[in-house]
């Protein structure tokens, strides 16, 4: 239980003596096909955000796009004008893939994938601004951009959009069976416990119309999105 | 989309200065019971620590237990040391709920529940400790506990457990359909878009029972066990 899978470590690819995995080093992974793989499958992302010396942690939306990650909020926002001033930050996207069930309690676990990426954040504007609303929307739902109205310039004001380099991040991936104690297996308390996984998935139901969609088809893109 | 549903705003039941919040208040929730239901309901939590000026963002299993929430990590940890120690976090849960379709970038949204906490940790001991970390797998996979070997002394002493009052805490929800701008509405352009909501469903699949498990059935607390 001491590692539930889930235990705050330094952040890998990229990896700098900030972000080098120290706990359980065997899951730091460090290809950039896994890390951009997690960041593509993920839908919400947590930010850090340090305000008078006390750290918030807020949920966005998001988009990887090459070596950054894409992220967005009100102008408004006291937090985020916070980071558009370049504050350090960290964002996190971590994936569950399910329980790990071993004969203690300390070597049960969960699998999963995560991602964390620190730095400082770079304010987006123009015609890179526009393009990372259109990214994050494509992120969230491939094909709707098309569909619908873009930011007006008053709507585009409102809003605060970041890019946060991939530079500096740490990628744990825990997959498979629990790792046992051997003398746990042959106990005659534990040994006829269960243990294996069980897997957990996140997935999309059917589209539900509004009051204004009567008559009108859902389009393709709604039914045939899924993620892994 | 400058508020896709999850944008940094401060944290309200329990609402102070530093927690109330002031972006889209409607989406703040003041009900206790609803900030236990978003915690019990969730399976990770994302907990921020300050390092030398830099925030990290990391997933930790946890579970509510009355008026605190109960977090463990590893005692090799830097960044678990350094909450231990009482530094100021945040805790928060989110859970996506769905994909919220409208005619306009700006107004599409998601759908979800989240509870973001502030405060500094207190560092469990004796039994406090060891009844923390029960109720951490009970909230992960109700039963298990009972099957299992609980934690020696040197795997207790391996791990950190914390607990951080809910007293200063925001909760945030949205549902239904979306908002969009009345103009989008009968837009010739945007009109006979399809707008609506696409819930986002997390299940537990078929526990896979590993090499040790032949012949061994799998409680039923396993099979049995559905959150919400």
């Amino acid at each position: 239980m001491s590692d539930p899978g889930l235990t705050p470590d330094g952040p890998q690819p990229g990896s700098t003596k900030r972000t080098k995995i120290r706990r359980i080093p065997d899951r730091a992974v460090t290809s950039p096909t896994v890390r951009d793989e997690v960041l593509d499958a993920g839908l919400v992302a947590h930010v850090a955000v340090i305000d008078a010396g006390q750290p918030f942690v807020v949920p966005v939306a998001y988009a990887r796009s090459g070596k950054e990650v894409l992220f967005h909020g009100s102008s408004a926002s006291r937090l985020f004008k916070t980071l558009a001033d370049g504050q350090p930050t960290c964002l996190s996207v971590t994936l569950l893939d399910g329980l790990v069930l071993a004969r203690s309690a300390f070597e049960s676990s969960m699998n999963y994938r995560s991602v964390m990426v620190i730095g400082s954040p770079r304010l987006l504007e123009g015609d890179e601004k526009a393009e990372a609303l259109r990214r994050i929307s494509d992120h969230l739902l491939p094909g709707r951009w098309s569909d619908i109205r873009p930011p007006s310039d008053q709507e585009s004001k409102a809003t605060i959009v970041l890019a946060l380099s991939l530079d500096e991040c740490s990628v744990k991936v825990r997959t498979g069976n629990p790792e046992d104690v051997p003398e746990d297996l042959v106990d005659p308390n534990f040994a006829q416990v269960w243990g294996g996984t069980v897997p957990l998935t996140e997935s999309f139901g059917t589209a539900v119309p509004d009051e204004f969609s009567g008559g009108i088809q859902a389009p393709s893109y709604i039914e045939t999105w899924t993620r892994s």
